[in-house]
C-alpha cells in the first residue's frame, strides 16, 4: 500500500515555530500519517531538534540547492543533508538541483562517490525556479545523471509546475519513470500569485496527474493544514490521500 | 444535424418550482430547442407532472444511482426511471452508476435482462462523485458492461470532470466512442467551489473537448439560464449551441 | 538567436495616443527590443505617422480581415497592408483571415498573384473570433492555402485560444510547422472576461506552449506594459523574453 506522509511545512512556519517539528510530527502520526518529512528551513537549532525526532521521519528536506551559483557541486550542503537524514534515521534526503548547468556535468562523478558512502537515498525535487524546476531543466539533469551512471529518483511536486507555466500532466508523463516520491499539492491562482491548497480545492487535473505517476511510491501532503481542530483536519486529509 | 436540448435544471430550482417543468419545456421549445431533458429531482408529484409533458421530452434524468450503497443493482430505481421515461415518451433514461463496484459485476446480467424488456435506452452519466464520475470508475464500468454483453452508451458531462480534478480533454478522448449524448457545461472556479457557467464563459478548453466527442449526438444545455428576458437568453444559448 | 519584438499595442491605446507609435517604438528599442510591430488600428494618420518609423519596425499589423463578410478576398485591404509595411520597411504584414470560408477557396489564387508582386511576407494570425481564430478554422485555411500552392506562415498568438475555449497546447502542436512569428501573451480569467497579462502571471502552461513552437522565430510581447517607470518595466519584460 502507498504510504502517506506529511511534509511538516504543511503546518506553517508559525505553528512549527510555536510547537516545534517534533510536536507536529507526533500530531501527524496520531492523525494517521505513516511518517513525516522534516524541513530543514524550519529548524532553529538542528543539533537539539533533530535527535528527538529519530524514527519519526522518513524524509529530510534540505533547503539548500545541490549545485551552487556558478554550477559547482555543493558537497558541504549535501554532507549537511546526509548528516541530518542520518540523525533522523530517515531513508531519504530531498534536495533540488539549485544552479546545476551544462558546466556541472563533470561534478556528477563527485556526487556519485559521495552518495556511495551513505545509505541515505537522494531524491531530486522540482522546485519553483527555472533552473531547478522547469521541465527542460529536470530532463537535462536526469539525462546527465544517467550518463554519469547515477541512478537518481525524483520527488515530483504536483503543484510547483504551475509557478513556472509548465503543464503538470505533461511533466508527469515525461518524468513518471523517475518518480519515487510525490509531493501532493493543489493550486489556485490569485491575481498576483499561485497558492497551495488541498488537492480537493485544486484547479489542476490532480487525479489525472496522480494517475500518470507510479502508484506505489510514498505520497506527502504539502499544502496548508489549518483549522480550529488541527487534528481533525489532518486526519481528514490523510484519509483522503490514503483513499486515492 | 445535431439536435439541441435543454436540461430543465438549467432554469434553476426556483424557476422550475414556481412554473413547473411543463412551462419550462414549452419555453425551451419556443426558444428553438429540439427537445428537453426532464429532471426527476425537480418533480414534486411525478404522477401529475409527467403525463402533460408527454411528447415534449426526449430524455428523463433520474436522480437515483443505478447501484445502491453496497454495490447491489437498484432494480426498483431503474424501474421507476423507465416508467417515467415511458410516461414522457422519452427515448432515453439518464442515470449515474451510483455505488457500482467490483462486487457489482454479477448484477450486470440482471441489468441486461431488465433493459431487454423496454425500448427506453439507458445512458450512463459521469457525475461529480469519485465512484460514479472519475475516469477510472467510468472506464471500469464500461469495461465490465462490455464483458457482460451490454451495449451501453454514455452521457458525457463536460463540466463535472473539474469537480473531481480530472482533465476533461483526456476524459473525452478516453470515452469518445461511448458517448451518445453530451451535457454542455462551462465552468469557473470560485475560491471554495466550481460553478457551472455558459460555455462561452468557461475556463475550460470546451471547443477542444466538444471536438473530441462525436459530432452527431444530441447536446443539451446544462448551465444556468437566467435573465430578465429568459426567452431571449434561452434563444441565444440554443442558437450558440446549434452553431457549433 | 531569437529576436524579441514589442507589439506597440502593448503600451495601450492611451499611451500610444498620447505619445504616438514612433515614441513607443523608440522606447522599445531603447529598452532592448530588436524591433517592433506597428499597429494599424492605433494610427490616426498613417500618411504622416508611418514614414518617420521607417527602419524601426519589422512587422505591420493590419486591423482588417483578409476576407470580408461574404467570403470574398479583400484585395484592397491587403494592398493597404502591403503599402503600410512597405513604407515602414517592415518585412512582414500580419493579418487575420476574417471571414474566409468554404466559398473563399477560389480567391486563394488571387491572393497568390497579389503576394507574388511584393517582397512583404504575409503572416496569418489566429484572432479571437470563431471564423478566424478557432483551431478548425486555422487548419482548414492552411490546408486550403497549401492546396492552392501558397506557402503561408502563421503568427501564433498564445493567448487568443483561451477566448475561444481552445487548448493552446494542442493548438501549438497542431500548428507548429506553420509558425513563423509568436505573439507572447499570458492570460488570466476575470468573472466576465479573459485579460492579457505578462507571461509570468499567466494561468496557462506558457512554457510548454512556447516549447511546442519553433524556437528560432521572432517573439513579440503582446500584453500590457504599464508602470511608473515604463522604460524599466519594458526592459525587464524584454530581458525575460530573451532569456527563454
Amino acid at each position: 500500500m502507498t504510504s502517506v506522509l506529511i511534509s511538516l511545512s504543511s503546518f506553517g512556519a508559525a505553528e512549527t515555530g510555536r510547537h516545534g517539528q517534533l510536536w507536529c510530527a507526533q500530531l501527524a502520526r496520531a492523525a494517521g500519517a505513516d511518517s513525516v518529512e522534516v524541513r530543514g528551513e524550519l529548524l532553529r537549532d538542528a543539533a537539539t531538534e533533530l535527535p528527538p525526532m529519530a524514527g519519526l521521519a522518513s524524509v529530510y528536506s534540505s533547503p539548500e540547492g545541490l549545485w551552487a551559483e556558478g554550477g559547482w557541486l555543493d558537497s558541504a550542503a549535501l554532507k549537511r543533508g546526509i548528516a541530518a537524514a542520518t540523525t533522523l534515521g530517515a531513508q531519504r534526503l530531498k534536495m533540488s538541483i539549485g544552479a546545476f548547468g551544462p558546466g556541472s556535468h563533470g561534478s556528477l562523478w563527485g556526487l556519485k562517490v559521495q552518495l556511495a558512502e551513505t545509505r541515505v537515498e537522494l531524491v531530486i525535487e522540482n522546485d519553483q525556479t527555472v533552473a531547478a524546476g522547469s521541465l527542460p531543466a529536470m530532463l537535462a539533469f536526469f539525462d546527465a545523471a544517467d550518463r554519469a551512471g547515477l541512478d537518481l529518483g525524483m520527488t515530483f511536486d504536483m503543484g510547483n509546475w504551475h509557478w513556472l507555466g509548465e503543464c503538470p500532466l505533461r511533466a508527469a508523463e515525461a518524468l513518471a519513470r523517475r518518480v519515487r516520491y510525490v509531493h501532493c499539492k493543489g493550486v489556485q491562482r490569485l491575481p498576483a500569485k499561485w497558492v497551495a491548497v488541498p488537492l480537493a480545492d485544486s484547479v489542476a487535473p490532480w487525479r489525472a496527474v496522480l494517475r500518470a505517476l507510479p502508484g506505489d511510491v510514498p505520497r506527502a501532503i504539502e499544502y496548508p493544514l489549518v483549522g480550529d481542530d488541527l487534528m481533525a483536519v489532518t486526519r481528514d486529509q490523510v484519509a483522503l490521500l490514503r483513499s486515492l
